[in-house]
């Protein structure tokens, strides 16, 4: 039977978190991932520029016969998953719709939080998707775009970090809120800051969804993998490696590639 | 005589500050200015990637015929500027030589501070140009990575951003520096902040020396402009629109260029 990896993309380190998910619960898949790390960060980026690049990614990722696409990157998920469905003939499964669709069933007061990055947010994705479900929901949106830096520079639990999550966060006070959706794959690894901050409030994680959906697509497909794990960067950095251990748990080898120059 | 512009480019929206202190001094010369929004930020980037971009950049800008490239960029001053001036057949000046002259002239107690990207500071390229001046100096360097993201959350008077500049720069206290350069095109935007912490120390900005020594090459040759400026960006966002009206201090017309597509 023929080899084939899912596929799984993002604007940088951050992925790795929702590859982590899906191979925790499918360790016999291939998978092969691209972190598009020479053109990171994709949240401050315009909308055309997300798109091109997403579809860039998503047809790296094709070249190695992948048998679905996972968009791990919210932004890319929020701006492309409309034109990368219609332009792959393989399935492309984003992030967004299995957070709003585990947010939904987890709230209880009907108010949800939604954070992410600056184009996340504006894009309004996670606050289309939770309505289509359910809309009689209340929806708070907040960007927080110097959670990625702060993540980056590796001040995980610290002062500042706390300080900076109470100015974003403080505006969900009071407004019963139960939920909160970390619309960004860097965000799970300030859970413990977030926490804090958001006492008492439900933190729903994308990456574990989108495994849980990854797996009502290829189980439909016999398991073709041996279990091998590719990491591709289009910009390779120590950065990379060190983040990416923090996420992984375990060190790994990383390829260069080139995903803009034809 | 053929107008030909003074070419400008930086990784994003910070070499404005560049653009704007040689228009002050030179307001009848015809500017042309690329910022690669698109691939922003160099600094967390590795050497190969920064040399690439900025090759990339300096070929563009050639397109326009411009009689000068200025590379405002303080990242890509440190890494590409020898293959640039390989490479192009106009004069090229980077900032990191004309502020590494001025910290030199600027300093009494013979300790200078040094401050920029992770990759600035990485490539060493002040602390070589320091010392071939004068190789008896101290330098003390430190990246800050987080500047350039409190900058563009525009907390520039701020509390965080005062912790986070006393963070990284207590490790200066006690080495008696007189002098710091501001290695960051961004980084004059936290004058304020960094004025503060840094108690009675000269900060030395590259933007107003590359602004002398633009005038020492374009001295040679007769003005041909008429005082226009153009702007260019890989990426159009609002963002780019803000932080750049507070650097330039007026509004002016963007125009979205493609750069790494061909």
């Amino acid at each position: 039977m023929e080899r084939r990896p899912i596929g799984i993309f993002d604007s940088g380190v951050g992925g790795l978190t929702v590859l982590k998910a899906i191979r925790d619960r499918f360790p016999d898949e291939d998978f092969i991932y691209f972190g598009d790390t020479a053109r990171v960060p994709y949240g401050t980026k315009s909308e055309r520029t997300i798109i091109r690049y997403s579809l860039e990614n998503a047809r790296l990722l094709r070249k190695f016969n992948v048998k679905l696409i996972v968009v791990a990157c919210n932004t890319s998920s929020s701006y492309a998953l409309d034109i990368l469905e219609k332009e792959m003939d393989v399935p492309v499964l984003g992030v967004v719709k299995p957070g709003a669709s585990a947010a939904v069933k987890a709230t209880k007061t009907g108010n949800i939080g939604v954070i992410g990055t600056e184009a996340t947010i504006k894009s309004g994705a996670y606050r289309r998707e939770i309505l289509t479900i359910n809309p009689f929901l209340k929806i708070f949106e907040k960007p927080c775009p110097l959670f990625v830096p702060l993540i980056e520079e590796g001040w995980l639990e610290d002062e500042i970090t706390y300080m900076v999550a109470e100015r974003y966060l403080s505006e969900f006070k009071n407004k019963n809120i139960d939920t909160l959706v970390l619309g960004c794959t860097h965000y799970p690894l300030l859970k413990n800051v977030i926490g804090k901050v958001c006492n008492n409030i439900k933190l729903v994680d994308s990456a574990e969804e989108t495994a849980l959906e990854t797996g009502k697509i290829i189980n439909k497909v016999k398991c073709t993998g041996k279990g091998e794990v590719r990491i591709l960067v289009s910009d390779m950095s120590n950065r990379f490696k060190k983040i990416a251990e923090m996420i992984m748990g375990d060190s790994f080898s990383i390829e260069e590639v080139s995903v803009d120059v034809c």
